[in-house]
């Protein structure tokens, strides 16, 4: 039976044991037992030092998993890695569906511990049982409040349930990207840290996150891609947008990369060419990974190139106009109806030519007209909006509700549009707003491009 | 006599003048009125329709400033653009050191608007008296409280008092950038909003500035430059670091910032040449020029090319490793001495390569170590720790109280150091903490290598 089946139990597990809870504070042990007591499903926790039935944490102890008096879909595995083969032999005589390995001193640390994952694989062969790791973080899925993230909750903020899955080989990059999703209010679908990718690799999650419903996007920081021939074949079958943050591309990053996770990373030019085969979102740095997501889960892709600009302030707009050629796209040239009817309804100092500048003491009415002439031009493809909300002029409730009309408006067009809205604490807190309302909002001219980029990638594919 | 001698008048005069003062709630006239109300020197308000002596907010209002009482260093100007000229001509009669005009509808309106400039030029001639404007915001000096930007406090916030200066051609983006400085903590010594640079342009306030003892940095928004001869001059005597963003440098952007200040942006090429000539740090982003201006505040110029990374996650120092390289700095080979050093007092797990790798359970005392050891290094230009603080083993206030000891360890053999602290809520109070503490701290790796960029550039300085 081909594990990839099993790989659901990961996610959505009736029932939960984790091999090596404890109650010691500071262990990693207590941390992720701490976390399932918020697992709906049954949880049973193992401890070869528990009496069978003994009370861990308000939860009955099992000495081995196989003393656990029901069926366990999912087993997370958190004891030193040398007695790890004989858990992992337990766990499939017992009958589990999937496992995680949270345990380090694998393949990571030399030659020991790589033939310690041999053995293992071997165990596992053949069974179906799903593994993940070892020397990973695991899971962790907002709906289902399956969390084995043992970094302690006063120090790592989790996203809220959403439409973007972030797979990440570095386990305490994804911890932090995580916490960055937290805090700039963006949902998650799924996080996975593959760690060592002993079994499950990139490749099997992509598979399974392109028929996850939850997932509309696929968010990927990888150092190195283990089987190519495999991960080609899944990006020919995918049907979701994947952004994949690729590190290890010089030659420094290369070997710094084959010291922390063994991986294969250079041959950048290889991977380059794949990913431009198959549409891939490729980005490299971690805002860009999140701002390239959130757009791409939230607006259509980009059919073409032409993008129309509405700004209340000349010099973003200046800034915008050359992000855009910088990054493959181009200016709309605005027909000479929609000119004629700007100037028809703009103040005589606008600018109706792209940028069309509304001028810093726009009303909404005016940002609204603007806004609808750059959508109704048969050139416009794309449409950023730039707002300075220091200047005194904008009612910004009625803008917010404003942009989520025109937005729409926008997109049953086919029509993507995104925001800027630069500055610090109130932009900030729009940003957050208009993200959540399904508008991609940015701080900085060059994020918003830098997304709108990721929908002209993806409108590029021809399915 | 010179203009530029009085220019000091704008920033901190005894008395100030706001001629358009009123209570009328929503003008400028207001706005810049309630600004004023702070200013602890003498403020007078002037208003054609004040009957003299009369009260307005609290302040003697007076008919024309002719009919203040007593000398008046500094007039804001915020009236209808036509009748500017003889509100300049009553400056200059009165005796004024310095104009600020607020006023829009000039230059950048058309010929008639022009045409005022030319006679506003021509009416202070060889008065010396300095002018800023029109069309612009004005200035806001934390240190003397005086402040003309005119947006509302509750959607403008303004940056505290510290050593970066920041003149902007565009107000509604300076007004934007100064937003976001004070949402993270940033100081400023001035910002100058210069608009249509009628007499005092970039190279005349580059120049006040590099002789301005609160200034240390100088980050500058340009769309053009006004006199390409001035510029050079006045960049071939700095002697403080400049870090210009020149928007405008592609045909679309050249083009927008034609028909928003007028500028002949183009030329991007000869813009580059001497920003590289005068060790001008270039960027292109609202965030980099941030980013760089923290650093080249608060740490040592970066003599050689030859970066040591010391990180608890391995994929972040994969990415800054490629970061590095990609940014004209190299991975220093640590000598055989420093990792002999390394493998003696870290665990058999850690990479003693560079990247420093001290594993994601590394406490702060682990830490101490290897930055101790790669600052010894004589190969080592720079360093750059990167922390992944949702990990547990961290105690942040014991690591913070190390960095600063460091930070001034390398600081004092000529290295700088900056910080990496990628993810949420947490790091975002540590990266204040840090900046306030003089050590440039950002939350993603990109960032970081970017604003360590700015410290090699400036390096290059032979002087």
């Amino acid at each position: 039976m081909d594990y990839r089946k099993n790989m659901i139990y990961l996610f959505e597990p009736k029932s939960v044991a984790l091999i090596g809870a404890t109650d010691k504070p500071g262990k990693v042990g207590r941390a992720i037992a701490e976390n399932l007591l918020k697992f709906p499903g049954k949880v049973y926790f193992v401890n070869i030092k528990c009496q069978n039935g003994q009370e861990l944490l308000g939860k009955p102890c099992y000495k081995t998993i196989k003393d656990v008096p029901e069926d366990v879909d999912l087993a997370v595995i958190a004891v030193p890695a040398k007695v790890v083969p004989s858990v992992v032999k337990e766990c499939v005589e017992k009958g589990v569906k999937a496992i995680i390995i949270i345990s380090a001193g694998f393949k990571e640390t030399g030659p020991e511990g790589a033939k310690l994952e041999e053995e293992i694989l071997k165990i596992v062969e053949g069974t179906g049982v799903a593994v993940l790791g070892p020397n990973c973080l695991g899971v962790y899925v907002p709906k289902t409040s399956l969390d084995t993230i043992f970094n302690p909750p006063d120090r790592q903020d989790k996203p809220k349930h959403g439409g973007i899955a972030f797979i990440s080989q570095s386990g305490a990059f994804g911890a932090a990207f995580m916490d960055r999703m937290a805090d700039l209010g963006i949902g998650l679908s799924k996080f996975i840290s593959y760690g060592n990718a002993m079994q499950i690799d990139e490749s099997d999650l992509i598979e399974f996150l392109n028929e996850d419903p939850d997932t509309k996007v696929i968010a990927a920081y990888i150092e190195g891609v283990k089987d190519g021939r495999k991960f080609a074949r899944v990006l020919e079958k995918l049907r979701k947008p994947l952004v994949v943050f690729k590190a290890g591309i010089t030659q420094a990053g290369a070997k710094a990369a084959s010291s922390h996770t063994g991986s294969l990373a250079g041959a950048a030019e290889i991977y380059k060419g794949v990913f431009h085969q198959y549409n891939v979102v490729d980005v490299f740095d971690m805002q860009e990974l999140l701002d390239a997501s959130v757009a791409l889960e939230r607006q259509p892709p980009m059919r073409g190139e032409n993008v129309a600009i509405v700004t209340n302030g000349g010099g973003a707009g200046v800034m915008t106009s050359d992000y855009v050629v910088l990054h493959g796209m181009k200016l709309a040239e605005l027909s000479e109806e929609t000119k004629r009817r700007l100037k028809e309804s703009l103040p005589p100092a606008a600018s109706v030519n792209n940028p069309v500048d509304v001028l810093g003491d726009a009303p909404v009415e005016r940002y609204e007209k603007a806004i609808e002439e750059v959508i109704k031009d048969e050139d416009v493809d794309a449409i950023i909006v730039i707002a300075l909300m220091q200047s005194p002029a904008l009612d910004f409730e009625r803008f917010y509700e404003m942009i989520v009309r025109k937005a729409k408006e926008a997109n049953d067009k086919g029509k993507p549009m995104v925001l800027i809205l630069p500055g610090g604490r109130v932009p900030k807190e729009y940003v957050k707003k208009f993200v959540d309302a399904g508008i991609p909002a940015y701080i900085t001219p060059l994020q918003a491009v830098k997304a709108l980029r990721a929908l002209k990638i993806r409108g590029e594919r021809s399915s």
